[in-house]
């Protein structure tokens, strides 16, 4: 494989369950050239997140965003999956090579949604040029990338957090729920994080200053979260699913919020729910305790943009948002890094350096 | 029994499932003395209201509200249940006998909260003057009372209806469904009703103007509410749960309100729900659909109170919105009505005549 050449990693077949390496392609082919207005990237870092498993099982059932520009466009490419055969998608971090639009420069450094690939061709109307050069480059792609907006919007918007609420977030180590613990905080609210083993629980208190931690894999996680939680949970920030959904709900008080960020156990597709329907039950409690329960898409308020890179890149630059990042080394790494946030292996943001 | 005593309906033991007459029981004794500050009212007319069975079954898991004055008397009230051996909670019309408080005189109509019984001593704090004589005096237990109160604050707060929305509503020609679809025609959206039975389903289309009517008992269901809503369903205020509820679902469409309101399946306690557990199905929806479930309780929004009788009451007097009551006679006869509310009887508002 020449770096002369562009290296894409496709996708080859959809995943029924949680993907494998069989899954995915990688195709060497001519860099392309960037027309009138256009311009040409190398990536230089990728960004590997759960949700990519959604586009790789094909279109969201959403219906198409129009008339708002760049967000529309980036939605839409969200919303719209994988293609079979296409370029895996997602956000990275690129320079500019070679320009034909006025609005970038050569060696322009840039947040792009060019995929998974070393070069890629871009009109630039989805393109943000990174002119802050206090932060770490990569930050772009996690607290203050799509995973961080997710985490401000979800408190935002959904959780409406209150001083003294207790804040549940599951995959708590994950670049969204590591800024939801820690927005918790700065809103002088009780973070709570789940995840899954004592490392990860050891780094959320001692590292990410989370009041308290759960191990998903306890062998009695109900009693161990509420052990943490004497007084009841005001926000759950849903990352997970399953198991640990059922962890939380019988301690969901009057009020509580719940936004639904994502699903890991369900998005592996992995066994079906056991047991009799319990949706009833839910209903009852949303109705008896007034819950509400509500899903997150970022792209539904990308009005937040500015307010949000305002305050987390003043919480990161005062250290009250702290966030880790597991790196991997080249592009041909990038299904094996998917797989393995999946599985939950990763302690912080994985990022795959595609350019060294 | 004479009509110079008091005549109280109190609970004699709790329904597991539906309430049947064994579970109440008559009581005469003499009429109460009002003390200082207190008044002495005689009942005109009981509202008869599904949630009673709730009460029935015990208070409610919800923390006693403090501090709101005649707002927390009355959610307490409410949220405490009846006790075994006392007089069954519920709204009242009654009519001011004697008095020994400054705000009320001899002759006053009241909507009170006094319960099952012929008379009742009341210190006036939770009692709410009638001086509006060009509305029916029943009205204030139905469309300006708890349950338009209910459907307003659902509609308003939660479901924020726009022009075009196709609105469901289930229990449909109940006091609350009834004024959920023609709150919804007046803000330009569309109504569609599920209620039980032919008859139902004609009133509400050819009397009350919604748009739509599916019968509950349909042979298929799903198949019934799909046709009439071929867009999909922007809000669904949940009055049943069960099969309606599963009805509904895969029909709700993205940025979706459900304000829950009520679980008729559910208070029931009639058989489980069957097949295994649809949870993260529901779960996924509301994520991928960014959809909003959240339950009500009136006294959460009392500060809406001026603002909905303003537009309730006007909207009865130009005509925009209308109700139908069954009146059944006697104080005796008030078990009888709320077994029959609960199995889905009545064609309008259940009221109980106790004073002719």
């Amino acid at each position: 494989m020449s770096e002369a050449n562009n290296l894409r990693v496709v996708l080859r077949s959809r995943p029924p369950g949680l993907p494998t390496l069989d899954n995915f392609g990688l195709v060497e082919d001519a860099v392309p050239e960037p027309g009138l207005g256009e311009v040409l990237l190398r990536t230089r870092w990728l960004s590997i997140e759960p949700y990519m498993l959604l586009g790789m099982k094909g279109a969201a059932p959403h219906s198409p965003k129009r008339g708002l520009d760049r967000l529309a466009g980036l939605a839409n490419l969200y919303l719209g999956g994988v293609q079979l055969g296409a370029t895996m998608y997602g956000p990275t971090i690129s320079q500019v090579v070679t320009s034909r639009n006025d609005r970038f420069a050569e060696g322009d450094v840039v947040v792009a949604y060019s995929g998974w690939q070393r070069y890629a061709v871009d009109d630039g109307s989805t393109l943000l040029k990174i002119d802050n050069d206090r932060l770490p480059l990569t930050a772009w792609l996690g607290v203050l990338g799509i995973p961080g907006f997710t985490a401000y919007v979800g408190m935002k918007r959904i959780a409406q957090i209150k001083p003294g609420d207790t804040v549940v977030v599951s995959a708590a180590l994950g670049p969204v729920g590591s800024v939801v613990g820690q927005m918790a905080r700065i809103a002088g609210a009780r973070a709570v994080g789940i995840a899954s083993g004592a490392e990860k629980c050891r780094i959320l208190v001692e590292e990410l200053h989370f009041d308290a931690a759960v191990d998903r894999l306890a062998p009695n996680l109900p009693d161990a979260l509420a052990s943490v939680c004497p007084g009841g949970i005001d926000v759950y920030f849903e990352n997970a699913g399953g198991a640990v959904w059922w962890a939380v709900f019988p301690l969901l008080k009057e009020f509580a919020r719940v936004p639904v960020c994502g699903l890991a156990s369900k998005y592996s597709g992995v066994g079906k729910d056991a047991g009799e329907d319990r949706t009833m039950e839910v209903l009852e409690r949303i109705l008896l305790f007034r819950i509400r329960i509500e899903g997150i898409f970022v792209f539904d308020h990308w009005a937040l943009e500015s307010e949000f890179r305002r305050d987390v890149s003043a919480w990161v630059a005062d250290g009250r948002v702290q966030f880790r990042e597991d790196i991997v080394d080249a592009l041909d790494a990038a299904p094996g890094a998917l797989i393995s946030v999946l599985n939950g292996r990763n302690k912080g943001k994985l990022l795959v350096r595609v350019t060294p």
